[in-house]
């Protein structure tokens, strides 16, 4: 593993590193912010998974997690969203290929020799941090903004037992309804639709739900609202009960903007969780 | 206009009044709390709308609302649920008849006579509150509870312009569809369903929603939880990207104790908006 870049941030290191994937079969890059108090040891963890287009970049410099981080004594994980390189398959559309992965491992050519998202994200990034960093992988929570949050509501509740608690800000609700799904799905796992039921949010959650909190929240100007389906959502969780919270917020977009002004709610919200 | 009693209670003062209602041809009885702040001027006012077998005491001795509303300066009123009274029409069940108006103006035999708590709650008590009290009907908000919080959502979509704000605890929302509702409807405005309409949350959702915020707190337990058909409006309000929060609090059930518990969210929620 190979260090790419160390910053001291509100009394913590916000760290970015690189190292060989086995999931993937590239190079992975991601970022891990830990609070001061992972000195005096394991620390709890929120991880984030970002949207179409993102690196393990865009939330570690845009939505101001870290000071809320620092302030609850949680590390942050930033991975990236796909498989990158020469080599890698992509597609000249933004949301496919490249910055794309979706959060899942796919089956089909070209995709399937590198897209491995999910392996990546649920179990070889997991163990490498639980190894490397004064991180507890017994106290795990998990958010994310738009494929992000379908990832962070995926994994959530493909795990049962992981996570403590699951948010997203603007997250893809039912992508087996959308535009953005059915094209991903179709392309990354085929044609047969019974192999996309375990990565939409809304099957999930009908089917099962999250054994913890749930908080989503959405702008009401979100410019990609109708990809999104929050209504199916929204049904299925009350539905069935779910313990949750769903928010839309007069006004906000789908921008980092949106996300950052909520941050310290689904900070909170996390550690109310990882604390209790 | 007959003053039952006043108790000092937050620094203001809890009264309850008893008068002669034009609207339902009966004496009414309303609780009314004014804080501090009355004794120099008007102040704005949140409604705060009963469920069944419920008078305008219950939410007055057991929400825990007067405090919060004194902490902002907010008056409140506690309506009755349905006119009252020999010679009033009545029902062996307890949610038909006395106790259980439903917040509509009745139109069938023998319920037409007396049952008009729509114009009740819109029209004659604010006037008579307006007139008589130090409240400043130009800034009002409104919550309630099950049957109330019902009445609450249809009011505030109902009558636009008046209220800044609505919230509910374990509102029904979706009444021409349940059990809570279709009863009830059929006997006060008869077999006719589109007579029902303006007095389904979820039907007023899904044709205007609310210019303002909406929060909406239910139970996980909450035994009368097949009743409320909260999921129906949860998928209307985030397919019109409605301004709100619906939160299912886990283990929370359709008491008071669950009300009391989330009541100071609810003052503060309106007092953003009265003060806006």
């Amino acid at each position: 593993m190979e260090t790419r870049s160390e910053n001291r941030c509100f009394g913590g290191v916000q760290g970015v590193y690189t190292h060989a994937s086995n999931a993937t079969g590239t190079d992975m890059t991601f970022g891990l912010f830990l609070p001061e108090e992972a000195k005096d040891g394991p620390v709890p963890v929120l991880w984030y998974l970002s949207g179409l287009t993102c690196t393990h970049e865009n939330a570690m410099t845009k939505a101001g997690a870290q000071g809320w981080a620092a302030e609850q004594g949680i590390a942050l994980v930033f991975p990236d969203t796909s498989p990158r390189g020469e080599g890698v398959a992509d597609d000249e559309a933004f949301d496919l290929g490249q910055g794309a992965g979706f959060y899942v491992n796919a089956t089909q050519d070209p995709w399937a020799r590198h897209f491995r998202m999910w392996d990546y994200v649920a179990e070889e990034l997991p163990a490498l941090i639980g190894q490397t960093f004064a991180v507890d992988m017994d106290r795990q929570a998990i958010t994310g903004h738009s494929m992000g949050g379908h990832g962070a509501l995926t994994l959530a509740m493909g795990l049962p037992g992981r996570f403590r608690s699951v948010s997203a800000f603007s997250p893809i609700c039912h992508p087996t309804r959308s535009d953005w799904g059915r094209k991903q799905f179709t392309a990354y796992l085929g044609p047969d639709e019974a192999a996309w039921a375990s990565h939409d949010a809304t099957l999930l959650m009908r089917d099962g739900g999250f054994d913890g909190p749930v908080l989503i929240d959405t702008g009401t100007d979100d410019q990609f609202g109708d990809l999104l389906k929050t209504e199916a959502l929204a049904e299925a969780m009350a539905a069935r009960r779910q313990d949750h919270a769903l928010r839309m917020q007069r006004g906000y977009d789908h921008s980092y903007f949106f996300v950052s002004t909520f941050m310290e709610d689904h900070v909170s919200f996390h550690a109310e969780a990882l604390y209790a």
